[in-house]
């Protein structure tokens, strides 16, 4: 007889549970129902819930997004070689050696298929020799000029139309749940810091990402930094637990990531001892967007899969869980 | 006769114009008035107000704090320097060699003297033997319990205790007014988040410093990130702007120091187009803490006094701008 009652106020409990979880839903309108979203919400009443096991005070709520293929569109190449390829043609001229050097040469020949080779890597190489020789003042003229001019070769639109509203919903969710929102991408931290405030409401100083190094100078008798064409710091794989360790100084209890690049991030997010989300978004949706997996060098997902399954994170399904992609789709 | 009204209303203006001083003041109970104060008030009235020509939109008014000197006591020796002596007493027995290579030598010694000859590098030298080989977690709890047992040597109390009563209310007043206010250290990055939050409500990923380096590896089948003996970056002098740049991503418009190592922050800070506020902290009140300017190698202000009046930057003079130190006074 107790067991029944206590089933009673059980099953009476997971009905409240279930129209509280749905009410808040209209938060993120353009996820489709299941199990990456009840994930999202559960884990978020959770760790705001004061007088739960789980909760986490507002100031350790911390939540870190990659950026290219997690935030936007990184196929078929990344964002920011599309921005130094463009460079590139643009510098071609006072560069005649890049004619015969890779990966110079595929871009002024405009080869796709070596492009479509070149990891996060290759592209912070690249960058390296575009995007230095100027204060961060001018470059951030330049990429914002870029953004506003170029578009993507599928989608014939602003790169920065290309971010994906689900997550948008779910980086103002998370913030109008105390959490603080940090964009920890392997792209360069000054090019995405050009449009993180505007596209993802996400200021300047929590973007954490790979860097080129910089020096105060005076220049005609005004002090000025110069970026200089030297790598400072790879925010990819165990660069990402490090880089978050450095501009963070705390551990996530939220990580959404999408590719192996990602991997430590989730780790060293599911590494505490509190409570934690550890998400991969799956690009499984090549009509509305791409499908990839082990078989791209852009945003490979691979041991990636294997491990949330390991390690219980959320697997995205970019096909079932998003009902919208783009702002720009009915 | 229209003169004559013209200077009524400009008088009756200054009137009401001090009297709006005099009422927002408040916010600064620890200080005389002054033209520090003056100066202080003038430029958050003017940056804030959105009908004037300073005027500069919440997300710009970016605030940064030196921390030895400016907002805590850092006479006779930096408190990161006590910290590390007393590391270095207690990790003493596994390092015989200490007993005859400087600086160790002097710690063990307790050599006063050429202790306070030791200027931030050779304190960031000492930090590396003293606080690598463990996790960021572990060396966390390591300053927190020496935080709660050590004593400064004049004034008896904690290290905490010794922060400067007005500017914890000027770090307040101007988030008050919708700054986002960080510390820029030459001190370490992870040992000042340690009492950040409590002591200057400034969270660690407002916390810009020095570092070393650390990996993230795989101990007992859990990743976790170690410190390593090898220094990643000093935050003083020049590269307090170029640490400004990578963390935060937007010059100040307001930056405090006591120090020549400030300079370049505050140059960083002046050579910008809009409204700025470049301040030092000038040590000159040996009754109440310490007087000291070119005659110390701790916190030495020398070209800054200078550069100062030439610039237009405001000297606070602890002995008269400052009714009250610390908290703990009357």
């Amino acid at each position: 007889m107790g067991t029944t009652i206590t089933r009673l106020i059980a099953g009476f409990t997971v009905m409240l549970a279930t129209s509280i979880v749905a009410a808040r839903a209209d938060a993120l309108p353009s996820w489709n129902d299941g199990p990456a979203k009840s994930a999202i919400i559960e884990f978020v009443q959770a760790v705001t819930d004061n007088t739960g096991s789980r909760y986490v005070p507002p100031e350790r709520r911390i939540a870190t997004f990659d950026n290219d293929g997690t935030l936007w569109v990184s196929h078929p190449f990344y964002a920011q070689l599309a921005f130094a390829m463009d460079r590139v043609r643009g510098l071609a001229p006072k560069h005649p050696e890049w004619k015969t050097q890779q990966p110079f040469k595929a871009i002024l020949e405009g080869d796709r298929e070596a492009l479509s080779k070149l990891g996060e890597h290759d592209l912070a190489e690249i960058v390296m020799d575009t995007h230095a020789g100027m204060s961060p003042q001018q470059f951030e003229a330049i990429v914002q000029q870029w953004l506003e001019t170029a578009r993507h070769p599928r989608f014939h639109v602003r790169y920065t139309d290309l971010v994906y509203q689900p997550m948008i919903e779910l980086l103002e969710y998370l913030r109008a749940n105390g959490f603080k929102t940090f964009i920890v991408t392997g792209g360069g931290i000054e090019f995405v810091r050009t449009f993180a405030a505007r596209s993802y409401g996400i200021q300047p100083w929590q973007v954490v990402g790979s860097s080129i190094k910089s020096k105060f100078e005076l220049v005609d008798g005004k002090t000025q930094l110069l970026r200089l064409p030297k790598i400072d710091f790879i925010n990819d794989g165990p660069g990402k637990a490090v880089g978050i360790n450095s501009h963070i100084g705390l551990p996530p209890i939220a990580a959404f990531g999408n590719s192996d690049g990602d991997i430590e991030m989730l780790e060293y997010t599911d590494s505490g001892k509190g409570a934690h989300l550890a998400v991969m978004v799956h690009h499984d949706d090549a009509k509305r967007e791409y499908t990839y997996g082990c078989d791209t060098k852009v945003g490979r997902l691979c041991k990636g899969v294997e491990l949330a399954k390991q390690r219980g994170w959320q697997l995205i399904s970019m096909k079932n869980d998003w009902a919208r992609i783009f702002a720009f789709e009915k």
